[in-house]
């Protein structure tokens, strides 16, 4: 089972190291990083690269792929390499998934339209915008598209889509060795949850910017 | 604000992204991944590469140091280019860091010796054979050093930590743009949570390799 996970300038780190350290946990799983050139490819904040093994052209039939969102949309809508190919591997994929604004690439390249599906909480009413029904949820399963809510939210998905895929006992072994009994310090997690005026300020700042990184 | 994130060969990935996606959150931070040498640094899966920007010559005086575990303790434990950096630059931080198994290196760097701390639930053993006292927490803070359990944790300790040097609202401002409203579809993510059995396996299996990937 080969498992794509997709990278491009300014992508969000943690949106796509969630999933990999989840889906990893598939027996037989392999994973590979692909890009429209091989090797590094800077997140957001510029401070870190993840090294893409694969050219889109390298990795025609994947049976997995995973899109990663970053802060700005256009990034992801007026990637041309990136939506030609979710396109063309969509024809064949098990499943066709996204973390927080990766979802707006998966709209941009008509493969949601008439879903229901989710992304970071600042980027809804885009996703709404490109003909796709937005919920509040966490992790969203239409079909074969999975779409998971902003950067964290990833952790989520991978873990319910490896049960789906390998089983209740995997997916629990998985979330066992990642130790992934969360505990934040603080209850602050979504727009219901956080302080009114610390959700307004990021409506404010972000516009219509998508998804700000919380390097921000 | 220098941060500075230790790589090594086969590290695991989200120990070192947690902390990254959590701690870049802080105003100023300027964040590195530092190694033995530059370039790309392969994770426990060999199916990921980060690449270190900076030499550990390069990067004497760091406020923050974290260190990310890995399956293999060896890989940490025996690194005497690394035990030698901890000791040297832990002369000057604020903070020295751990996620998962990366507290074995701070012990066998004599960092934490009689100090409280923690590590992956396989590794709690090993850590308490090395002078340390051990806790079944998720993070500790024992003065400056500030250690977290398996994986997935090191993002609860950026969060906490982000609240010590920035403030809650700053802690709470990240948890939200990273969408840190955890929904684990299972409820297996520590050995006294998951099912009995995964837990015996997974002691089995790993053996005195401790920290099993999620990918073994």
């Amino acid at each position: 089972m080969q498992i794509a996970i997709a990278l491009y300038d300014r992508f969000t780190a943690l949106d796509a190291i969630g999933p990999y350290q989840t889906l990893g946990g598939i027996p037989g799983a392999e994973v590979v990083f692909v890009a429209g050139r091989t090797g590094p490819v800077p997140d957001d904040a510029g401070q870190l690269a993840l090294v893409a093994g694969r050219t889109f052209d390298e990795v025609p039939h994947p049976d997995i792929v995973v899109v990663p969102g970053g802060p700005d949309q256009r990034d992801q809508m007026e990637n041309e390499p990136l939506l030609d190919w979710l396109r063309a591997v969509d024809a064949t994929t098990t499943w066709t998934t996204s973390v927080c604004t990766g979802s707006l690439a998966l709209a941009a390249a008509g493969l949601l339209t008439g879903r229901e599906a989710t992304s970071h909480w600042l980027a809804l009413e885009v996703l709404d915008g490109l003909g796709v029904r937005s919920t509040g949820q966490r992790v969203v399963f239409d079909g074969k598209y999975v779409t998971a809510a902003g950067v964290s939210s990833g952790i989520d998905m991978g873990l319910a889509l490896v049960g789906r895929i390998a089983g209740d006992e995997r997916a629990q072994s998985v979330q066992l060795l990642i130790e992934y009994d969360p505990q934040p310090p603080y209850d602050a997690g979504s727009p219901e949850k956080a302080p009114a005026h610390l959700v307004e300020m990021w409506r404010r700042e972000t516009g219509l910017a998508a998804g700000a990184p919380a390097g921000s």
